[in-house]
């Protein structure tokens, strides 16, 4: 095992880039250098297409994290790569048809994340339903003593959530707001057939028959902005959004209108069009809970994550099939 | 039906004493009054003693809130008393071995809260182990672009949650909580028979068993201080305890001294020892969320609490059984 070998092997170790990097590596930044060699371009004085000119020509697998652009641009100056591991489970950082005509293989971090997302998701559901936040706030303000009466929340049960996007984490919403009893419907491109939720081929549909949209998709060019003022009107002045999927999924700028005019009652934003940036309107509205795209950050996913993307590179590095390739469009 | 008399017909309309008042009686006000005579201390000059001596001689009935203290003394100033109905789940602010001397019957708001309860008990735990609120502030307060790294939440799933009273809300709190993965057992008087769940019948062995307590029990001379530094201190520096009981479940004083100490991890509270007063100390703990004993208060089951305590009182006005009379001990 490469990890057993003694430092001064460092140089026989196979040689990867890091791009991001990632906070799993910042994490175990000691464990993937005792695996790899690591080149490091953050660490550099020279931009980074000068790095890669001058570094990594011959380097053959990269790990990069979700909010590194992979642009065809950046892949042509890698001229090597056979491998891109990301630490993320979403795509849409990474130019995949130039990676398919170019023959690099992408590993991701799958499905790993699914249950910690959709328990964000929940998370965030039931704080906006039931005020927790808000009731966080007034009770450190030190308002419980001078103001008796505090707004009344919502029931959790009862109310019909709306999945956008039923894949794996979609599934451990659902799962979870049934519990709940929550009555649960999707919007997917294609029915699932192996599943007895209500189905809306329509997104506006979806909405108009929900309380609340949990939204759970991949962003592509098909979902860009498919949360519109249309659907966010059609979802109605008690609607509530809970988005961990991506940022761009909603049409963040009407998002803020709505949310403002109240033609839907609340939000809950793990991620968000231009992060770290937020829109600042948010800050001054109370129905709205803000999270730093943080639905995959725990320990446990973090150590998970370490060994899955170490081991995705060695066995690529051994000719060993890849333990999490991205399924084939 | 009383409600459907004229104005003038109020004096026919049965008396009864309101003493809290409950916020539900501030929310269905008109309601109440519509169909019974409401005498309203809070409201007169007098003291509550020689209110009742010179108004309340021949009231036969009570609505009370769950934080108006219906002592002997209190008792004895109401000679005609037949029935307390409190909106409150919790009994412990009415002198039942008075009540049954005398002959008083108790209604509650039974079971309608315990899925609400459950909810939020649920809403705090992910709250603390995902650090939403944290998370909130975090971004709220500007930090993320500037902070890249944020502190990594724990996992739900696998978590070993022990459920302190497995009433009602217990089951309700348990049945979310496997759906979230958890491993789920109990503390008890005594074994329930029909229930799958691991039980211990020793406290400090259930938190010795435990990565996370939820408090559901009732306050009584049993449970009062239940949760001390022993079973806090077996819980250990990685335990999370939510508590949607009664304040005086847990040992205030010494759950911030563990909370500051590091004993514990994190705590969750809607209920404290001496509400609506909050140990300052806890104001300055990230690692605590606060919620102002707002369990119960969903606009739902405002609605059909209304219900509950108006025909509670209509059923014993007419002669009928209760609808919701505590069970005999």
């Amino acid at each position: 095992m490469a990890s057993n070998q003694p430092p001064d092997a460092a140089q026989q170790l196979p040689e990867i880039i890091v791009l991001g990097p990632p906070s799993v590596f910042r994490a175990y930044d000691g464990e993937f250098s005792s695996r790899f060699q690591v080149l490091r371009p953050w660490e550099s004085q020279s931009p980074l297409p000068q790095f890669l000119a001058d570094r990594a020509q011959s380097t053959r697998a990269a790990l990069c994290s979700g909010a590194f652009s992979l642009s065809a641009a950046i892949l042509c100056n890698l001229p090597s790569l056979g491998l891109i591991v990301t630490t993320s489970a979403g795509l849409d950082h990474i130019d995949l048809t130039e990676c398919r005509r170019r023959g690099i293989a992408v590993a991701s971090a799958g499905n790993i994340f699914s249950a910690d997302v959709a328990d964000l998701a929940v998370g965030l559901l039931l704080d906006l339903l039931r005020k927790i936040s808000t009731g966080n706030r007034f009770v450190r303000d030190g308002l419980w003593p001078r103001q008796a009466e505090y707004p009344l929340g919502v029931k959790v049960g009862g109310k019909r959530v709306g999945i956008v996007g039923l894949g794996s984490i979609g599934v451990e919403v659902a799962k979870r707001l049934e519990a709940f009893g929550c009555a649960i419907s999707y919007y997917s491109r294609k029915k699932k057939p192996l599943v007895s939720y209500a189905f809306y081929p329509d997104i506006y549909a979806l909405a108009l028959n929900s309380d609340v949209l949990v939204l759970c998709c991949a962003l592509t060019e098909q979902t860009h902005h498919m949360i519109n003022r249309e659907v966010m009107v059609a979802l109605g002045k008690d609607g509530v959004i809970v988005n961990i999927a991506r940022g761009a999924v909603i049409d963040e700028k009407e998002l803020v209108c709505c949310l403002q005019q109240g033609e839907i009652a609340a939000a809950g934003l793990d991620v968000f069009e231009n992060e770290p940036r937020v829109p600042n309107e948010l800050y001054e509205l109370d129905s709205v809970v803000l999270s730093p795209h943080a639905a995959v950050f725990t320990e446990e996913s973090f150590t998970e994550l370490y060994q899955l993307m170490a081991g995705n590179l060695e066995a690529f590095f051994s000719n060993r099939p890849l333990l999490s390739p991205i399924p084939d469009e």
